[in-house]
C-alpha cells in the first residue's frame, strides 16, 4: 500500500507537481510515486477521468491514485477519497472519478473533513499539494479511510459510459483521442460481439462508414484507410494505419458513433 | 539525505536528464529522484531559480536539488555546492540559486573543484552529468561539502525579488507566468497586508487596474475578469477565472506592478 | 538487476507508460523505473536507437532498458531481449537495438516467446504492457533470459554508424538533432584526431563549409556562428553559440556531412 501514482493538468513546466511528491515523501519517504500524466488539457474533467480509468487497471491492488484536475478549487466542491475496485482514489468530487466508480464499482465514499492530515494552512488554490498529497500520503502510511471524514454515497458523476440502443442501432460515442489520433470509442466486447462483426456490423462516425475491423495496425487485407480494431484497453477504436484518425475524420471527443448490425437476409 | 531533485532546461526529448539519472544510481543505488521539471526555457536562468524557490519548501530537510541551466557551460563560470536552509543546492554559479539563498538564508557555499567526486573525463557541454550529478550521489551518501572544494561566500546574484517603495507607491514586477497564464508577482503578505488590501489598494499592470482581490478562482462577487489572489507559493498573483490573465494583459515577466495604498479620507 | 528504464513514442499524455509501469511494480515491488524519455517522435526508430545509446552508457551494469518505437506491433515483427555491453535491452526487433549492438557488441539475443511471461491476453497493440514491461520485470527478478525464448542471430539493423572515406574525404551523417538545435554526427575521434583538427580539416554540411572548431559553447576566438565541437555523446557536433545550428543550416537527420583533411602543402 505504498504505491501511489500522480495525474494533473499541471503540465511539466511548473513546480506544483513536484511539490505534491515532495509533500508525499515528507510524510512518507518509503512511498513509491509513478506518474500517470500530468498532461490533461486544463480542467478537462472528462480526459482525467478516462486517462485514469485506462491506466489503473494495470497497477497492483492497493495502488493510491491522487488525481487533481480541478477548476472548482478552493469553491465548495468537496475532497473525496474513494475506495474502487481494490485501489484507492484521492481528488476533488467533479466527476473526475466518475469512469473508475461506474467500471470497477465504488465501494466506499470519503469526505475529506480531517484537517489533521492536510498540510496547513491550505492554500485556496492548491489541493493538491495541502489536501490530496498528504491524504495519500497518511494513507499508504496505513491510516484507515474513516479517519480522513465521513462517509458520502452521492458523488459527481458524468454521462454514463454505457452506449444505449435506439431503433436497432446503438448509439455509442468517442470517449478519448489519444496522441496518435486513435479515437476511442465506449464500446466493449459486450456491445459488440466477434459475432457481429463477422456478420458485418458497421460504424457511422463524422458522415463516414467504417466497415473494415482489424487485429492490429499493420494488418493487410483491407485498403480502407480508416478502420476499427480492439484497443488495449477494451474499447472499440477507430484507427488508421500509422495516421491520425481523428485528424483524417475531424472527430471530436463525444461525437456520436452510430453502430448497425448487418440487415438478416434469410 | 538521499532524496535528490532534479530541474533542467533539458527537456524531456532528449537522453540528459537520463544520463545524469544513470549516474546518480550508479554512485548511489539507494537514491530517491524526483523531478522538479526540465522544461525551464532554454538558457533562462530567472525561470529556473522561480521555479526552484517554489518547488523547494514542499520538501523534507536534508533534500539536494541539482539544478541545469547552464548557458555558460565549460567557461570559467563557477560550479557550486550551497547550503540554504536546511537543503542542499549543487549546479552552476549564474545567478540559480539566488532567490532560494535571499529567501532561505546562505548557510555554506563551497566551489567543486575535487575531481575525485567528478565523471572522469569532465565533458566541456555537459557538467549536469560529469559534476552535478556525482556530486550531488556523492553528498547524497554523506560525503561532507568541505570535501567537495573550498568555501566562497561570493556568489552570482539575480535582482533581488524584494519590491520597492517610492513616492508612496510599491514598485513590484512579475516574476514568473505559469502554464495556466497566472502572473506571479514578488509582493508578499510582507508588503500588502489584508487591512491595506480591505481599504481599497490597486494594482496597476500594463495599463490595467486591478481593483478586486478573490480568495479562490471560482470565487462569486465581482465581475472583474482579472483580479489578484494569494497564491499558492505566497505571493500575490494576477489571474483570471479559467482563463489566462497573462495573456488577456499582454503579461511578460519582468513588467512592473504598482501598487497604490487607497487615499486616505478622514 | 533492479533497475529498468523505459523509452518510448508514446508521449508523456495518455496513460500507455503508466500502464506499463504499473505492470513492472505489481510483478516487482522493488524495481527502480526511470525513464529516458516517452518524446521519440511517433515510430521513429532511428530516433530511438540514438538516444537509447547516448543514454545507457551512464547506466550501471546490468540495468534493463525497455524501448518501445514500434510500428508493426502486433505483426510478425519478433519481439527480443538482447544482452549487449553489460546492460540488456527488451522491446521490437525493428532496428531499434541496432546501434547498441553495433557500439556495445551484442553478445546474446533471444525471442520472446514463452507466454508464462507475458501478461495475458497480450493486445494486439501494446506489447509495451503485455509483453515487454512484464519480460522486464521478471528478468529484473532474477528469471535467466535463456527462460524467455530460444536465441537468434539475426536481428533487424539500421544502416551502419561507422562513416566511411571517399576520394580523400571522410562521408559521415547527421544522426541525431537535439532540443538545443546541435546537429550530432557520427564522427568520433577515430575518425577525426586533434592533429588533423589542428591542421585545418574542415565540414561540409548544407553547402556551408565549417572551419572552426571550439570546446565550449562560450568560447570566445571565433566570430563564426557555427561551429564544430566534440559533444558528452562522444561525437562530434554541429553547433551555434545559443542558438539552434539545425535551423540556422537547415539540417535534417541524416544529412551527409563531408569531412576534408587540410591539403599538405610540403
Amino acid at each position: 500500500m505504498s504505491l501511489i501514482t500522480l495525474i494533473t493538468d499541471f503540465g511539466a513546466a511548473d513546480h506544483y507537481v513536484a511539490a505534491m511528491k515532495g509533500v508525499i515523501l515528507s510524510a512518507n519517504p518509503e512511498a513509491r510515486i509513478v506518474d500517470i500524466t500530468h498532461e490533461i488539457p486544463p480542467h478537462d474533467i472528462e480526459a482525467g477521468a478516462f486517462t485514469l480509468l485506462a491506466a489503473c487497471s494495470s497497477f497492483p491492488t492497493g495502488t493510491i491514485h491522487v488525481a487533481v484536475v480541478d477548476p472548482g478549487v478552493g469553491s465548495e466542491r468537496r475532497p473525496v477519497l474513494i475506495e474502487a475496485g481494490d485501489q484507492f482514489f484521492v481528488g476533488p468530487d467533479n466527476g473526475l472519478f466518475s469512469y473508475v466508480c461506474e467500471k470497477l464499482g465504488m465501494k466506499r465514499a470519503v469526505v475529506l473533513t480531517n484537517p489533521k492530515y492536510f498540510r496547513l494552512p491550505v492554500s485556496k488554490t492548491f489541493n493538491g499539494r495541502d489536501i490530496f498529497a498528504p491524504v495519500a500520503a497518511a494513507l499508504s502510511t496505513g491510516v484507515k479511510p474513516a479517519r480522513f471524514g465521513s462517509e458520502t454515497t452521492e458523488l459527481v458523476q458524468l454521462r454514463s459510459l454505457e452506449p444505449h440502443a435506439s431503433r436497432g442501432m446503438i448509439i455509442a460515442r468517442v470517449i478519448h483521442i489519444d496522441r496518435f489520433g486513435n479515437c476511442i470509442t465506449n464500446l466493449t466486447i459486450d456491445h459488440l460481439t466477434p459475432d457481429q462483426i463477422q456478420s458485418g456490423a458497421t460504424l457511422r462516425l463524422r458522415g463516414k462508414t467504417i466497415r473494415a475491423f482489424k487485429n492490429y495496425f499493420s494488418e493487410p487485407g483491407t485498403r480502407d484507410k480508416v478502420f476499427a480494431m480492439w484497443g488495449s484497453t477494451g474499447f472499440l477504436e477507430v484507427v488508421a494505419a500509422n495516421q491520425p484518425a481523428a485528424k483524417l475524420l475531424k472527430v471530436k471527443r463525444n461525437d456520436e458513433v452510430r453502430v448497425t448490425m448487418q440487415r438478416s437476409t434469410n
